[in-house]
């Protein structure tokens, strides 16, 4: 297995573009990945594109930016499209069919309907037959994304004693880091308070924490470590990668998502590390789609005891000056979560924070935790629930 | 690179299953495939599914046939989904993530509205525009398949002095391989009469001259050279796989399509063959999705020189008994396109065939033709065109 670096990454400001063309967003984004690699787009070897419904850009994406006849894979798997499309980019690399692979993830969250995401309408009634079959799972289907988190916070608050105050906590360190990016949706400071005050969603979930329908597009470049030594002073080394995918079953019953657990475990084996070796040390980007999701994810990585994810908020610890900061660019709860874009959203982040580039000079990561970073994304594709975390170092 | 062994198949029958959910074609096929790998599902260690709409059934099948807790990426790349999936699965095993991969195609052609393959109304909005913008693109979009394929063969009759009734014998030959398929929707004979007589679809293509809508399931098991060893005596080798992408604009000007040409290409180098090497050697299951599709595909593999396509049709090279065999499973035109499943229903047809299996055993292509074949589908996501290309030896 070769060595593979990321070197270069654009990010197309997250917001609401509803006139836009995919390719308007996709097409910034790859040429600034490129002219940030010092890369010649010839060079591209392959490409990687995360969406849930961006059917086809991909090919409109390469062909506006004078990229022809490579192969394209479209990925979709919810809101893993991006870190999965990544994911496939580092196999192509490290088997050695491509020396330069180009990532793309991105979405247009308005016209992600339904209809789309379920496949059409007659998908949708085969799927209620489905969820008859499966009552276990039928709980996601009717709630929707917010209702289904909030069971889970409301369970963890019973089971944990966990408050509002400690849920709200995660938007404000949240805003707090989003407010020096600019890139962020949303990067107005808010207090515990603002957070309680905002519109309720699903008790015990307010507005600002549910993550927001925002559009996006982000790209990277990955290359063998031959070139990459060529090409920069700064790559930052694949060093792990875990994907799992199971049904929703897991995280109501047991507060804990297997397939989290376990991609993260697959991770860490592979870039020989373990959960204590990120404080002091490393920093993560997580799947906020929700406050207590954070929470939930500080848990099932081994970051702290079951029920102690609060305490981790309460202390500090995932401030960006804290031993082990969480979500230096604001995550999704501020980014918005464009669902292809976040994962290589996530890990342009890291290359930015790695590199110390002026792009993240006013949410700069100390020193000490530029070592090795992680980065995840969880979804749900209808019945499903997937998991993909990916590990980077600046040492090979 | 490690070697991969095909060494499982399931194919789930082609035809109309407008009533059945998604997993009850994907779960028999998947359960065929185990069966016939002799493999215990428990030895699955990642799943890759290639299909336009099935949103989240891979995680419903693998749930319904008792496989939890792997990787699984689902890949859209239009008729392209399975042959790209399966391109996947092969890296993973190649680099050495799995040992044991499970390739799912699928597709319920009802379900795959035009709302689902373009992304939901807003996107077909936004498609208009970008159309405007790409005018050249513009005809296979407002056309449709038939049509555009149709004028292809305009061109083709007008420069080469092709027949209808060369044309019509593609749909004659299919029908005699799928008259020995139970598997295929279409199973009658039928003779150049009757296609020509057939309802008129885009002059000069009959209905039995363009693939149906159908809906379908296929899988199929690949591992490592180690464990293959030991699982069977009869492993079908992967020896190359080429992908390559661009937008629509060559196959009406060229009357080739570059991606056909480069996967071919790249297909041939990675496996050390040339395109003679096929004749009384080895056998094809290429994308006829239309008549005049086929012959051209002749051309653009090297099979025969520019516009002396029809010839391998009229001298009977590529029937059964010919010299070199294609679409001995009766091709799209009889079988059917469920879009993600036919990439994987080729290689399910390569791996009987290769094995002699009883499956295929009144459509049995000869012991000379069988030590190489070569499976292709192309497709067009949108604006988009693609093309993959596979080879498999019976010889490592």
């Amino acid at each position: 297995m070769r060595n593979v670096a990321v070197v270069g990454a654009g990010v197309f400001p997250f917001g609401r573009h509803h006139d836009l063309l995919y390719v308007e967003m996709g097409r910034p984004a790859v040429n600034e990945a490129i002219e940030d690699a010092g890369i010649d787009r010839k060079e591209i070897q392959s490409c990687y594109i995360g969406t849930t419904g961006g059917v086809g850009v991909g090919h409109e994406i390469l062909y506006e930016t004078g990229i022809i006849g490579i192969p394209i894979s479209r990925v979709e798997n919810a809101c893993v499209s991006g870190s999965n499309a990544f994911r496939l980019a580092w196999m192509d690399v490290a088997l050695g069919l491509s020396d330069i692979s180009l990532v793309i993830g991105i979405e247009k969250m308005k016209d992600s309907s339904m209809a789309d995401v379920a496949g059409g309408m007659g998908r949708l009634k085969l799927e209620m037959k489905a969820i008859a079959k499966n009552p276990s799972v039928a709980n996601f289907g009717l709630m929707g994304p917010p209702g289904y988190f909030a069971l889970a916070a409301h369970r963890h608050m019973a089971e944990f004693g966990t408050t509002k105050e400690e849920l709200a906590s995660v938007t404000v360190k949240s805003r707090q880091n989003a407010h020096n990016n600019p890139k962020a949706e949303y990067q107005n400071i808010m207090t515990v308070d603002d957070v309680l005050n905002d519109k309720m969603i699903n008790p015990p979930l307010t507005r600002s924490q549910c993550c927001p329908k925002t559009d996006g597009a982000a790209a990277i470049i990955i290359m063998s470590e031959e070139l990459a030594k060529k090409y920069t002073d700064t790559p930052v080394w694949v060093k792990g990668s875990g994907l799992t995918s199971s049904i929703i079953t897991d995280l109501l019953s047991n507060l804990s998502a297997m397939p989290n657990v376990k991609s993260s475990r697959t991770a860490y084996d592979m870039a020989k590390l373990e959960p204590n070796d990120f404080f002091k040390n490393g920093f993560a980007e997580v799947h906020d789609c929700f406050s207590i999701s954070e929470i939930l994810h500080y848990e099932d990585f081994g970051w702290c005891k079951k029920g102690e994810g609060p305490k981790m908020i309460n202390d500090g610890i995932t401030q960006i000056d804290g031993d082990f900061p969480v979500n230096p660019s604001g995550g999704l709860l501020s980014c918005g979560h464009p669902l292809g874009a976040t994962g290589v959203r996530q890990i342009a982040e890291v290359l930015y924070q790695m590199r110390k580039d002026k792009e993240v000079a006013k949410r700069q990561v100390p020193d000490e935790n530029l070592n090795v970073a992680l980065t995840h994304t969880m979804g749900q594709p209808m019945l499903g629930f997937t998991s993909c975390v990916n590990i980077f170092s600046r040492d090979l």
